[in-house]
C-alpha cells in the first residue's frame, strides 16, 4: 500500500527536524513521544493540531524510579560507601533519618507529584507552606515568584523535574542554589535535575560544587547530549551522572496509548494531554 | 549515688558479655537495642525475665530505605552506569520496568512489610500465591516449609530479612539461590541480605556469583564483622557491599522508647515487643 502525504493524518514524533511535519496537509493530530516539547515547540513551521504530550503511566514509575533512588542514593551516603567498599575499609558513619532532609520537588506536574508521594512515604520532609507549594507547581515556576524564595530556604535536595520554556531555561544557577538550605546533615544542599539540560546553568552547577554552595548533584541532562567527554562532570567527585535514561519509555506501552488516543479521537471524543500553546508544554 | 547490682530493675542492653545479666538479680525486664537477638538467646544464664526487642518506627524506616535503595541500584543497572562514568562512556542501555522485576521478601515482619509496602507502591511484583506468602512469613520461614519452592521460583530479587535462629542459620545457601527465577532482564537473580550474616553460607554466595547462579548481591551483614580486609566480597564486581548500617537506630528516640516503656511497665500496662523464648525471636 502506497501512502500519499495528504493520507496522514496522524504523526507520532520525537524531535522531528523543524519543518518536517508541514510536509502533511491533513494531520488532525501530532503526539510527542515523551514529555518534553521544547523540540516541537521550537518549529515554527509547526501545523496548527493539538499536540498530545505523551507522559503515560510507565514514564511516571520510572521518573519516580530514578529520583527515589538517587536522593536516597545521596541521603545514605553511597558514594561514600562506594569509596569505602573499593578502599576494603569498613567504616561506618553516623546515618541520619529521612526525617532531618526536605526535599523539594521543582515541577509538581504528573511526575513531580508521583515522585513527591513517594519520598513523603519514606518519612523525607517536603517543605511546606501553601506559598511555597505554589511556587513549584509547574504551571507557576518562574525565577520572579514570591514562593520561591521561602520554597529554596526551605529544601536541603532540590529535585527538578520542569519543563524547558522560555521561563524557565538556566533556572538552575547560583542564584537559586545559593538560597538553598545548608542546614541539614548532608553537608551541603544537593541537586538532581532530571527534566532537561536547558534548565541548567551548567558553568554555576561546577562552580558551586567547587565553593561549597552545592554539596552534591545528580545529573542525568545535560545542554549538550551525548555529554562531551571533555566535560567536567564526567570526573567531578560531587556528581552522580546518567545518559539521559531516568525515563525511557516503553515502546508497546507507548504505541498502545497513541493507538487508544487516536480510537477515542476518531470516535469524537476529546485527546488527553493536549500541549497548551501559549504556555509552551 | 551509689548503685548496688540489687537495685537494677532493668537493663537495655546490646550484645552484652554471656553472664553479664546474671549479676542483677532483681531484674524485671531486658531491653534489646536492636531487632536482632540472637546473642542474647545464645546466653544459658540469661535471668528469666521479658526480653525486649527495640524495634521502633524510626529503624523501620531506615530498613526500608536501604531495601528500596538496593532494589532500585540493580534494577536500574547503577554499578554498570558507575563504570560508564568513570570510563567517560554515554551509553545508554535498555531499561526494563519495575512491574517486570518480582522482588520476594523472606521475612515479613514488621521490618518486611513496610519495605514491601513501598515496593509494590513503585510498582515491582511481590511473588504472589497464599503458599508462597504464608512461606515468607518470619513465623513459617524454614528451609522445610512447602511455599518456600513456589516463593522462591517466583522471586528474582531475594531480600532477606529473617531473624536468625537454628531455623533459618545459613538459609541462604546455594541450595535456595538455586531454586530462584532467572527469568528476568537482570540477567541472573539477585540477592540482598540485611538481616544477619549468619543467615548466610558466604562460600556459597562467592561460588554462585562466580557461575552465575546469582547475578549480584548487596550484603550489609556478614558472618565475621568488620569484614575481615581478605575476604573476596570487597572487591567481587558483582557485590555492593555496606558496614552494617542499613537500620542504625537512633540514640533519642530509643531512649525515649525504653524509658516510656518502663513507665508503662511500672503502671501495670504490658510490654510491648517481648520475645517468644520458644520461637527465638
Amino acid at each position: 500500500m502506497h501512502i500519499e502525504p495528504e493520507d496522514v493524518g496522524y504523526a507520532a514524533v520525537w524531535k522531528p527536524t523543524p519543518g518536517a511535519l508541514s510536509a502533511f496537509p491533513n494531520l488532525k493530530a501530532v503526539f510527542n513521544l515523551g514529555p518534553g516539547v521544547d523540540a516541537l515547540m521550537a518549529d515554527t513551521t509547526l501545523p496548527k493540531v493539538p499536540i498530545v504530550r505523551v507522559a503515560i503511566g510507565d514514564l511516571t514509575g520510572r521518573m519516580t524510579e530514578y529520583v527515589v533512588m538517587h536522593v536516597l542514593m545521596h541521603h545514605r551516603q553511597q558514594p561514600y560507601l562506594n569509596q569505602s567498599q573499593q578502599n576494603k575499609v569498613w567504616a561506618p558513619k553516623h546515618q541520619w533519618a529521612a526525617s532531618e532532609i526536605s526535599v523539594g520537588v521543582m515541577g509538581l506536574g504528573t511526575l513531580g507529584r508521583d515522585a513527591a508521594d513517594v519520598l513523603a512515604r519514606l518519612g523525607f520532609v517536603l517543605p511546606g507552606g501553601a506559598q511555597a507549594r505554589r511556587a513549584c507547581r509547574v504551571s507557576n515556576v518562574s525565577r520572579e515568584h514570591a514562593g520561591l524564595k521561602d520554597f529554596l530556604a526551605r529544601t536541603n535536595i532540590l529535585v527538578c523535574l520542569l519543563p524547558l520554556t522560555p521561563d524557565t531555561r538556566h533556572i538552575l544557577n547560583r542564584s537559586v542554589f545559593s538560597q538553598l538550605n545548608h542546614d541539614s546533615p548532608l553537608g551541603g544542599p544537593v541537586l538532581i535535575n532530571a527534566g532537561r539540560g536547558g534548565l541548567q546553568n551548567e558553568a554555576d552547577i561546577l562552580s558551586c560544587l567547587d565553593d561549597g554552595t552545592l554539596g552534591a548533584a545528580s545529573l542525568d541532562v545535560f545542554e549538550a547530549e551525548p555529554l562531551p567527554t571533555q566535560s567536567r562532570f564526567w570526573s567531578h567527585p560531587k556528581v552522580i551522572l546518567s545518559p539521559h535514561n531516568a525515563a525511557d519509555t516503553d515502546p508497546t506501552e507507548i504505541s498502545a496509548y497513541v493507538a487508544r488516543q487516536i480510537e477515542q479521537f476518531e470516535a469524537g471524543r476529546p485527546l488527553e494531554n493536549v500541549v497548551d500553546l501559549t504556555r509552551g508544554y
